[in-house]
This record gives C-alpha cells, sequence and structure tokens, in this order.
C-alpha cells in the first residue's frame, strides 16, 4: 500500500465532488509578524491592535492575504499537486476577519470539468470554502487550474463550464462587523487620500522595490503550508531555479502598495487574477494600480475602491498592462482585481 | 579575569557533574510559527489547536522537536563549544507537552568519560534533563561527544562508560495525559493510514526534497540560542561553509516525512542517532522511513510505531542506508532511531 | 494629485515642527521570536518570562531594541526618506518597559536646522518620543541627519543648534518599575561577572562573528517598518548591493556581547552613536566592548555601566577604534555609547 500523497489526476475529479482538506491550522500573533517580516506592509488595521479597535473591531485581525494563503494551502494538496498552471480565480469574498487563535479548515466541490482538446490534461474549477473553529465563513472563492491527467486514454468527462462572474458585484461585498470609518485616523493611518480623492481610470506606481531571496519565499510558502514541490526544490525544475509561489507576488504587491494607497486598508474582494510570468530570486518586483470602479456601503465612513494591481519585474513607470497586440507587457507578474474598504 | 566563555574541555569534566546550564527560555507562538516558516511541517495536532483537543489534549502543544532544539543548545555553552563530533543520542524521552508560555531550562550530568589513546580527546557522556517553570521534566536524554582536551599532558580520568539502552523500551514511553485517538478525525490529518497498516520492515520513500539555504538553517539555529560558531561564521571552517546544525536535518527530514507518515502526531523518544555527515546551504534533503517495531499502548487508540528516519542529500529511491562494506551509503545525512505515537 | 509619499525634504522642516508619524505597531511574541532568530541574543531577562519576574518585573518585555527599531522605524518616511546619512543620536532614554500586546506609536520635534554651506543639503535635529497605547513614554531620543533639499534655492533657514549632552547623566537613568537584582539568578543568566568586576578601562573581546545574509537584515529592517529603499532594492544604488540597515548592526552586536557582557541584561540609555561604514551582505561581523563609566543606583543590587559597543567587519583582536590620524580604524562599522542595567 503507497503511503505517499500523489496527489489527484484530472480524471480523479467529478462534478459535484467535495473534498475535505487536512490539516487544520490556527492562526497566531507569529504569523502576523513573520508576514511584516517577509512582506513591507505598514497598513494601521492589522499593524495596530488600538487601530483596529478605533474603526469597531472589536478583534484585532491578521492581513486577508494571510488567511487566504493558508486557507489556499490547504487546497494544494489534493487539487494543485499535478497541475500544469494555475488559470485563474474569481469570486473570493473575506467574509470575516481572521484573528489570532482562529483554525482555519478548507473544503472544495468541483464545479467545472473541461477536459483539454490533446486529451493529456483538462481545466478543473473549483469553489472553496475556509471555516473557522466556529463554523462561520471566512472566506470564499473559486479557482481554476489545468491538470495532468495520469492516462491520457482516461474518458473524458461531459463538459461543465461553471457561470463564474467577471467581478463580485460591489453589492455583495461583506462589510465586518462593528467597522466604522466615521472617527478614521488618516495622520495615524499615513496618508490623507479617502475615497473621494480617487477617480476612475487613475494609476498610481508605488515606487518602491523588493529583490526577492530564496530564503523569504520559501518561509512564507511554508508558512501556509503548501506544498509544491517547484518552490522548494532546486531539482524539481530543469533550470535549478526556485519558483516563486504566485500568492508571495500577491502579498509583495499589496504591501508595496501602501505608498499611494495606504487607507484600502481591508481586501474585501479578489475578482480576478492572472499569474503572468514567472517569478524567481534575485528578480526586483515593483507594483502599481489602477482605479477599475468606486462603490458605497451601508457603513459608516466607509467606501470600496475596485482596483488593479499590478506587479512587475523592474519598474514600469509607464504603467502599461498590455501591448498593442492585446498581451501582457514585458515584465508584468501579476494582474489582479480587487475590492478594498477605504475610509469616505 | 577573562570574561568570555571558552567552554569545557575534556580535562574540566569528572563524572558525577552537575552543571547547570544558562539561559532559561519561554516557548511562544511566534516559535511555532517560525519552525513552521523553517521546516514543511503540517502534522495536524501542533498545527491545530482544534486538534490537539479533539484528541484529549487541554492546551496546544508545540512540536517536541522545539522543545528538544532549545533544551538541547542550551547545554552547547558547557558541553559541546570544544567538541570534535557529536556521537549519539539515546534514552531520549518526550515526559510532557510544552505548550506557549512554557519556560525550559536545562542541566546536565556528567555520566561517563572516557579519554582517547591520542591523549588529545576524550569522550563525555552527559545525561540531560528540561524542565518547565513547574520543575515538571519535559524531556530527559543521554548524548556523548568527543572533545577536546585544553592541555595534552593533563592526566585521563578513570574510564567510566554508562550503561545506555540501545532503545527506549515502549512500556517505558510516556503519553500525554489525556491523549485519545479513538475519536482520531484521519481527513483532518491527512492520510488514512492508522497503525494496522504499517508493517515492521516496511520503508517510505517521502518523496518530497527541500534545498537548503544559509539564512534559514541559521535562523533556526539561533532560535534555539545554539551558539557553536560553524553553524554562522563563514571564517569559522577553511572552506568557508557554514555547517547546517544536525539538529536542522532532523527537523527538516521529520517535517517532510509527513508525506506517509502523516498521523505519526507526536514524537514520543528517540532511541539513537547520528549525524552521519554534514549538510550545507545548497544541498537539497530528502527523507526516507523505516518501520523497526510496534507497540501498543495504554491510551485509547493509541499504539506507538518505531521508526528510522535517514536523510540523505540527493534523493535515493532505493532507500539504502549501508552499503555491502557496512558503511553508510553516500549521501546519509542523518539516521535516527525514533518513537511515535499513532492512531491506532 | 499625487498620492505616493516623496518624503520631506530640508526645507521643508522648520525649527519647532511636531510630526505625528504614522503606523501605529503593536509588539507581539512573534517580534521576541523572529529577533531571537535574526540576532542571537541570549540575554535571560528578555529570553525568559520566569527570570524577568524573579528579577521584580510583573511583566515579560522585550529587548529595548526591538522598541527602538519599531520606534524609529516610523520616523524614516517622514524625516529620513531623502537623508545623505544618519549623523549621530544623543539623549536616548528607556523609559518604560515594552511588553508583548504593547502599541507603540511616535511623534518628532524638529529641534534645530542648520544648511550646508554648499547649498544642496542640511542638518535636521529632531527629538522622538515613542508612547504606548496608554500616553506613556516608552523612549525618547534626538538624532540628526542630513537631508537633501528639494530645491536648491530654496532659502537658508536660520541656523538652530541644539543643546545636546554628551551623555545621559547616569542619575536621570529610569529604573524599570520593580527591578530588584538583589536575588539574581547568575548560572541562569550564563555569567558570574557583576558590577564589581568590571572596571574603567577595560576592553572585552566579544570573540564571536555572524556573516550577514541579505534575506535576514531584510526581514529585520520590515519588521521594524523601516522603508528605506537601499536596504531591500539592488536596482537602488549603483554597486547593486543591498545596504544593511544600521540598527541591524546594532542589534547584531549587542547580542554578539552577551559573551563576555551577559549580566548587562537591560539598555537604560543610548549615549551617542556612529554608522561608521556601511554593511553588506556577506561580511562578518564581530564585536567588542570597552566599559567607559561606573554608576550607582537607587534600586536594590542593580548598578549601571556605560558601554561603548564596537562592531567590525572581520575581527580585530587589538580592540583598536581609532588610529594614530584619530580616524575610526579600517573595519569598523558601529561605535555606539549605552547605558546598561547590571547586578551588583
Amino acid at each position: 500500500m503507497a503511503k505517499t500523497n500523489a496527489g489527484n489526476f484530472f480524471e480523479d475529479f467529478t462534478v459535484g465532488q467535495v473534498i475535505e482538506h487536512a490539516t487544520p491550522r490556527t492562526i497566531t500573533e507569529g504569523d502576523r509578524a513573520l508576514y511584516g517580516a517577509i512582506y513591507p506592509t505598514r497598513f494601521a488595521l492589522p499593524s495596530s491592535s488600538e487601530f483596529a479597535h478605533q474603526v469597531g473591531l472589536t478583534d484585532a485581525p491578521v492581513e486577508e492575504l494571510i488567511a487566504f494563503h493558508v486557507a489556499f494551502g490547504k487546497t494544494v494538496p489534493d487539487i494543485s499537486l499535478n497541475a500544469v498552471a494555475n488559470l485563474g480565480y474569481a469570486e473570493c469574498r473575506f467574509k470575516r476577519p481572521v484573528v489570532a487563535g482562529d483554525t482555519l479548515t478548507t473544503t472544495s466541490e468541483v464545479i467545472g470539468l473541461k477536459q483539454n482538446s490533446n486529451g493529456k490534461s483538462g481545466v478543473v474549477y473549483v469553489r472553496s470554502t475556509a471555516v473557522n473553529q466556529r463554523e462561520e465563513i471566512a472566506i470564499e472563492w473559486a479557482r481554476w487550474v489545468m491538470v495532468h491527467k495520469r492516462d491520457v486514454d482516461a474518458p473524458a468527462p461531459e463538459t461543465v463550464i461553471p457561470d463564474l462572474a467577471g467581478s463580485v458585484a460591489p453589492e455583495s461585498l461583506i462589510i465586518p462587523e462593528g467597522l466604522d470609518f466615521s472617527e478614521y485616523d488618516f495622520a495615524s493611518a499615513g496618508e490623507e487620500h479617502r475615497f473621494d480623492d480617487y477617480t476612475v481610470g487613475e494609476k498610481i506606481d508605488h515606487v518602491d522595490g523588493v529583490t526577492l531571496t530564496d530564503a523569504e519565499h520559501m518561509m512564507a510558502t511554508r508558512l501556509w503550508q503548501n506544498t509544491a514541490k517547484v518552490h522548494f526544490n532546486t531539482e524539481a525544475r530543469p533550470d535549478g531555479r526556485r519558483l516563486v509561489y504566485g500568492g508571495h507576488v500577491i502579498s509583495l504587491a499589496r504591501a508595496l502598495s501602501f505608498n499611494g494607497l495606504a487607507n484600502a486598508q481591508l481586501i474585501a474582494a479578489i475578482n480576478a487574477g492572472s499569474h503572468v510570468a514567472p517569478a524567481f530570486g534575485g528578480d526586483t518586483v515593483y507594483a502599481w494600480s489602477e482605479v477599475l470602479e468606486k462603490a458605497d456601503t451601508d457603513a459608516p465612513g466607509v467606501g470600496a475602491l475596485r482596483l488593479r494591481l499590478v506587479a512587475t519585474s523592474g519598474r514600469d513607470e509607464s504603467m502599461t498592462l498590455r501591448g498593442e497586440d492585446g498581451k501582457y507587457a514585458p515584465g508584468v507578474l501579476l494582474d489582479l482585481d480587487y475590492w478594498a474598504f477605504v475610509p469616505r
């Protein structure tokens, strides 16, 4: 009896299948500290329990991306251990802040399957849900990955492509209980720009860059219990390089976006995301943002900005997403579309 | 008066001598997080306070090896600062789980001495005991190290070689208070294999590999307050390389063994251990295990597996411990013999 | 409207100006663990909550330098983002221990200005104060930095040079409430040397060295939310190297000083400090100390030592601070003058 996990292949998935992912994980203040050591984050709300209390939160949440990476990491051994590529995200909503002491577990349902025409692989669509120890939903999201077949002769399943929203409707964003930005302290937060200061179409060059090291991206990726071999093992790829976990670039770009978006305190939803190109140790990562949409919320003093967050290898002051050919510009690593809560 | 610690030399030790080691150390959730950032550990019990409670533990223990490395680190300035080599371990028992907030201190008794025939060094045998702030024993173990003499003309002490067990008898393993695996959640833990699924003689290739970086092994080794110069200083060895602390390889191999031994939740004892070859940054470490012995316990649903854990530099799918000449096979870094508690 | 912070230039400062720095920061046990992973610190008081209690402290403070780096980091975006050089420190007093759960915020007052004769830059003197969530002062200090002008034609301000003490008078040192070294446990602390064992003029070679890695100094510097580009970005300097944050060298040297000054448990004040030369990944840092002054205190069993802490790149067993020309000797990285509390 083979004891080790070989992961699931395309033909192992069926639409409607529910997978309970292993390894519940308790979030601690140690995670917050490590996150702050690995990413240059300075958002006041997760940095300061006092600031969190001042904006109406009874506990001091950790950054949404800590919870996301932990929740996502659980799905890797079952969903994407044999993935060719991580194709996309949709309908990711942060439904409840995660605080130190919370224990997260993740479950996924297969919501779509489509075998590729080459017969060697297929696309698996899953909707994943992370709950805390009280079975309250912390995060839910859909993603789709291209997964190898074990046996190219296995029959193709019926094609089912789920109907996923292009973006999360602003009226369906979940506001953390008690959140109130009406007495928001802009001096503490570090910038004066509020909801009304941002205009749709505006781009912001976040200026700063960080050169990646292998030690740091491996430590981050392990912290999320993500087991994909290519991140840790120089013998796993022909070029002998350790591929940086895509989520590492997301967190790095989000942290860099502080410079210009310091008041985008909470991530409310991720609408879409593409890991456009791989990143490796030695690359210097920069970020820019574009304001895509603005929306009101029912919470006092709280508005929502829909933002495109772009990470690049090397700085692109022109902030070009795509060339004239419609393809992503050289250097683009990440194209992430998300909603954030900001003070009005 | 010289203020710095030059460490003890062989002739400074006498049988029966008791050494109280310095620097009590409080364990925190920060240690747990760093351990998870540095090693790819996913054992459900130390990962999740909920899982720990579900198996009957009132608190959420950290991994036994966190406590071991901290307890061991305290002995280095007094026992092995002038060591030629760390020769072996025996009779190591984990007697009480260590939780965040516990403060560990370590005491050692010299239990044996044997000068080498060359007159330049000798073997020192010590039995060390780590206690918590309530003076309850957390860990006890014996080890022996070869230590330089300061003065080759110092007289040889009477040779005393302690009688150490080849392995810890399973009936003397200490079961953490309250441990009950009768409602064990195999889905949460990540694998279905239980006590009865393992057979003596079975070998398990843990498949995954991790390429070492200097930053990571130094951070780990410092966390344990281990002060041996060779781990941190490129000027301490003629080859300019930083030697990886042997315990780093133990923790890495243990974490890699999750893949195939996910239910070996708790280390109960270390029977023996050899650091067969040195490891350095850039080495890619793999692990395999062999089931050596099985035993019942009195605790509900709890069995004990005696396992050989072998770390190698480069993967050896043949899982060869020794060549035909009886010597360790090339690439073997670590040969560790331990007991773990698993669900029946 | 430009959204990103370009920092202040020389002509943006006026004497008497008060700046509330952004990003309140809650200290956690994660910070303590990371500090112990990055620096080889073994001082018993911050290592062990039990030891802290035994010397009369009700809580378990983190190392003073954790609080200092966090408090200092807050000032960087407003004071020194456009700095040419960090010129000096004075009158730094640690007024209250910082414990996990405390939230620090920092305010600075401009206390002096002097334009350089070249008209391109000037020296800004600030006095900064870090308070906790109860508005109690944790640390206060003065520093002066040379800052670029944005516009060389901007008029020079009136020159104001503050009157700063060459060192903190020992009678003005603040003793943490309850501190009592009369039952001090020297065995736990690791060395027997007490106040009376140190003589003014004595030098101590701390023996051990640590080779720097980029991953480690970046993680430390980020943990303090220090945003200076040169520490993180290989594209920020013509030589493609990442400059090590000066505070990293301070913490490393302080940790190395354990070997010979294990009982210098608490930093009471920083009298002066110079970052003599830059440090980079690959450098091996050593430290030595000189006893400058001794003083009594009112607290039971507590004396104060004024110490010069010198960090060098490469070991200098001669412990030479300056050559015959009066200039710092080659290899000197740091010259720090501080007061520490030690048992009598």
